[in-house]
């Protein structure tokens, strides 16, 4: 029988059996305690009690074990040509009015995206990050602005026109995961950078990250999934149980689906696949990892699944409004930079949360 | 029979009656409903959820409210010549063993940011802030570093060596507190620009915004003085009794401090009374006040019962690792924009939230 994967701390767990086809990169653990204890004497202010600096302290030792990797002993943090990359994916669950918004509203977001019209444009500037938004399975063909209006690239990865409704059968088949991970970790090789920031734009994108929290963490759905959600605000009491009741009757079609790829396979999407692929790869040259809100939190955490290590690259940006994404940090055992109660994926709150590692470089550099 | 502040909320108790001497100025509340109608309208991002920028609105709202004064309509958010005022003095209490820190780390902490060399410094720079170190009342003269060495201005505006030991009789006398209060107005006044980030520097200086904590909103003393607090790391059990036993003694000794102005002059220090001061001023300009820790929290709660609308103007920074502190802030009824339980005052926490408020701007300008 498969380990039940509430009661097995993540790194704990057997590696799964993965396809043959599929070829992860290999991410290594980036600990050094030698330098952490360096770093800690670097960082102590004169004078002052022990930790300071508090939290910032973990952060710069984070960013400092990443950035550990030279012949050099390592000196000081650099940030080099940061990336926000949004990936794009439909999700055939959406017919079951899991989501208040039309699923065309996927390509709406895709379109003010590229033509620097989202809230995120205006940050991604401010902070010196470019941005690429990833067509990774959105349900219709994007007929592209012009091109003087057009303020970002899009990256056609399309690997297919919205995934199946999970209801009825796995959302992606395994050829289709096994591309859509490869396409992630595509998509980062070819930018360039040591810094990665992961956002996401797909219509009930959240109730794929609901399910993945529950089968991969042992969160009851009806907590992962609460009615005052932001993807169905003002639902009633029954149209709530209705939907969660949905969400079970689907969960119980694909219980068995345990172990982190058949979950994705049978419960994720496109973009969190690819989501996933982009982590790992980022990972593994040692680049730093930036996960925005919920949807590229149920990608870290199947990436984690797949290769405990990755998680020293992974630094969560803020926790959202969202109940579940709460839960789901706390399985993560991350504390988040910022809580802002956002209501908006897109990597917004990545790109609020990065002036905190700006800080952490400064502070490395008095 | 005064009114028990406790169950009183701050904007229903009546004005306290001030002294003759003392010429506060006039703050003026920045509610306006039509402004936050239109400013809402602006801010919400198409096809996105209600309140999908979460608490930047709230954020947004508030620094267009403060910037709202002029005869045009307003448009956009500008932040010009930010300013880090860094207040710091002695205290009596110092003497009784409330601080793990000996008296004289004050100066060093007022000589290392002088010279550049704290944590704060680097981030000011970063974020385009002038610092000034004010001496409000250290104990010994400060000896400037050669002007070479020098990266800050020392303003001189010290009313006493060190307030008295608040366990004998009241800190400042009334004289003192009007002189700091006027000092704090004064140095305000003579900065240019339109945001003052406000931070602190003073051994023991804690003690007094506990006290003033638990006089001001009823906490007791027990809870605003917690044992693990980083004024006095690693107190054991009978030491942390004996402390709270002190601290009651000298609460009850000035049992009749009950307004704002006789608890500051009883309990307070001239650097808190300096920056209640300069708060005040800073509002009646309608520039945006940054709140940094608990000191600072201290001069707001006691800004605030001397005058409530100074509350439209107040943005919290952080939250300390201090218990005391998070008490505090849920009496102003205040969320913080961080939460990176830091140990350090001096502005620390305000120089890292500051480029929230500066995500405010762009996503205004968008």
């Amino acid at each position: 029988m498969a380990l039940d994967p509430v009661f097995t701390p993540m790194n704990q767990r057997r590696a799964p059996e993965l396809p043959a086809d599929l070829k992860l990169p290999k991410v290594f653990s980036s600990a050094d305690t030698l330098l952490d204890h360096s770093v800690k004497l670097r960082l102590a202010p004169e004078g002052l009690p022990e930790h300071a600096l508090g939290r910032m302290e973990d952060l710069v030792l984070q960013l400092a074990r990443i950035q550990n990797s030279g012949p050099q002993p390592f000196d000081l943090l650099s940030f080099d040509s940061p990336q926000l990359i949004v990936f794009a994916g439909d999700h055939g669950i959406s017919d079951e009015g899991m989501s208040a918004l039309e699923q065309s509203m996927t390509v709406e977001h895709v379109l003010q995206l590229l033509m620097g019209l989202a809230p995120v444009n205006a940050l991604a500037t401010m902070n010196g990050f470019d941005l690429s938004v990833v067509d990774a399975g959105v349900a219709t063909h994007i007929n592209l602005p012009d091109a003087a209006r057009t303020r970002a690239p899009l990256l056609l990865r399309k690997i297919g026109y919205g995934t199946r409704n999970l209801l009825l059968g796995p959302a992606m088949s395994q050829a289709q995961v096994v591309a859509a991970l490869h396409a992630g970790m595509d998509v980062v090789r070819h930018l360039p950078g040591n810094v990665v920031a992961i956002g996401d734009v797909g219509v009930a994108n959240m109730v794929s990250a609901s399910l993945l929290l529950s089968r991969l963490c042992g969160v009851p759905l009806a907590d992962a999934c609460v009615r005052d959600d932001f993807q169905m605000p003002g639902l009633d009491d029954s149209a709530h149980l209705a939907r969660i009741e949905k969400l079970s009757t689907a969960a119980s079609r694909h219980r068995k689906a345990l172990g982190p790829l058949d979950a994705l396979a049978a419960l994720g999407g496109f973009e969190i696949a690819m989501m996933t692929g982009a982590m790992l790869q980022a990972a593994s040259e040692r680049r730093v990892v930036l996960v925005d809100g919920y949807v590229s939190g149920a990608a870290a955490l199947v990436a984690r699944g797949l290769c405990p290590e990755v998680a020293d690259y992974l630094v969560y940006a803020h926790r959202t409004a969202d109940t579940g994404h709460r839960l789901m940090l706390i399985h993560l055992q991350a504390q988040p930079l910022l809580d802002m109660s956002l209501r908006v994926n897109q990597g917004t709150g990545a790109m609020m949360a990065w002036p905190l590692l700006r800080a952490a470089q400064c502070l490395l550099e008095r």
